[in-house]
């Protein structure tokens, strides 16, 4: 990880003025960087990291913090992690130049393994990103939503560069088709979970720790798995939600409190731990070449961080 | 070129929904495609074109694409060749996920290349890309922008992306370095003419013709290479630009006609005319594999665009 740091404190650094500055302070802004710990812990165990599993794992934090940058611009978010965000800070129109930025470093770094199946997976993934995005926005408020679609979003939004971190771990250090399979597999449940989680936490979390306000997914009108368990126990909060306009403090907490007496909480936890349960089941059937308790334990720490 | 329109279809139909349609929009809007044609004309003319060509040809128009469907957005531009921009008819939220669309669908298409040299060009010159448009903005209503800091953003801004667009077609039907060098060369110098004739036609152009409302580099207060000549025949120029805010209509036009006054249209027109003529001058060295003979007449073609 100390060489992935190393190669994401280049790309803050290269940068004066406004750009660079907006870049760093994304870059330093602390998160989890699970999306590259997947990507080195993914690469054949046998052997030492090449540096081609280092620049993926770097793209793969950039790209997601290309997102991050762009999200909050269209969400109009001023806080990530307890700090101003980019859009907030800087204004839209460096965030949008941050965003790209980040994005195209990505490709750059990713490009200097110069294997174009990297590439090729990366790029599909940023595409589904951004219909992702798209998806979300033109989903919200839409209280009709069932599981599959939100599963189909998340794929999209998370489970995708989660499970394309993982395989780019597996391909660049040479593991055999099938563990690179079986772990692109483990990726996608264990993003799902995460993000099944981050969705719980919106609903349930302490401000103080999670760094974002509590309900910002009902402010916004995202349909969540809590949310849509929620709506098939109490037909009644639909209306709520659906009151047209950005909702106020209250009517968000009135929601929040609605989802919780309705017991969809512990039901959308089940959910995650169920896709938690799917990642450890396909890490059984990889080879030897595969970091498996190390996995296993990345696991675990998903479930840990929201318990 | 049939083949490349065929890639870009394919890329605007790959979605429903409001993203499918945006994408659409912005790829059928016409444009001159002058970035792919460059990239087909520089490549080997004694074989076919190969597939790889074609793909990194319909990158280049993608990429410009994004970065149109970004500008247009931080612009706050209502009109694109004569349609609304995808920022005014979608809004902002679709159009930056638009934009970040057509981005990673660019490195989508130049990754089916498999060429890793490609890929870390491209990515290379979409950091450029957004460094030009952060230099842009950070470089607004700034009167003491000498015509260097004017050259190093459109480098940036256009003309890199023409010499990458020139020099994937050398590299990807494999010319050797010299002619590759050499087409890179001549397309810097083709953008830098294109860019500056761009920038004169914001000051003289026909709006019917061009499809854009004159003075918008002024209003903006980007200041190019028409405006830095008058500020230095016309000093007192400076204090009416830099007026603070945005200029209402009447001081547009009254800096307009102090610019074409000033003789600096013509000025800049020699600048321009004295880039098409080093990529004329590159062109001569290139080897007996390079199409010559159009690659000429595409720089008469920005010469005649603009006259």
């Amino acid at each position: 990880m100390n060489a992935v740091e190393a190669r994401l404190t280049v790309v803050a650094g290269a940068y004066a003025g406004s750009l660079g500055e907006a870049a760093r302070s994304t870059l330093t802004a602390g998160g989890k960087r699970v999306r590259p710990l997947l990507t080195l812990l993914c690469a054949d165990r046998r052997a030492p990291i090449p540096g081609g599993v280092i620049h993926a794992a770097a793209a793969t934090e950039l790209l997601h913090m290309a997102t991050l940058v762009h999200d909050d611009v269209l969400d109009r978010a001023e806080l990530r992690r307890g700090r101003a965000t980019v859009a907030h800070g800087f204004g839209v129109a460096t965030a949008v130049s941050t965003g790209n930025y980040l994005l195209a470093r990505a490709f750059a770094e990713l490009a200097q393994t110069g294997d174009g199946a990297a590439v090729a997976l990366l790029s599909r993934t940023a595409v589904g990103l951004s219909e992702g995005e798209v998806l979300q926005r033109n989903e919200a408020y839409d209280i009709t939503l069932g599981s599959d679609a939100y599963r189909r979003r998340c794929e999209r939004k998370t489970a995708d560069l989660f499970a394309a971190a993982c395989r780019l771990g597996a391909l660049l250090s040479g593991l055999h088709h099938g563990d690179q399979d079986a772990l692109s597999a483990y990726g996608r449940s264990l993003g799902l979970a995460f993000q099944v989680f981050d969705d719980i936490l919106d609903l349930s979390g302490d401000e103080a720790r999670t760094g974002k306000r509590r309900g910002t997914d009902v402010r916004a009108g995202t349909v969540t798995l809590p949310l849509i368990f929620a709506l098939e126990a109490k037909p009644d909060l639909g209306p709520r939600l659906r009151a047209g306009g950005e909702l106020d403090d209250a009517a968000v907490a009135a929601v929040i409190a609605g989802v919780r007496a309705s017991g969809a909480i512990d039901r959308a936890r089940e959910a995650a731990l169920g896709s938690i349960a799917e990642a450890r089941r396909v890490l059984a059937t990889c080879s030897e070449g595969v970091e498996l308790d190390l996995l296993e334990q990345v696991a675990s720490s998903v479930v840990d961080r929201y318990a």
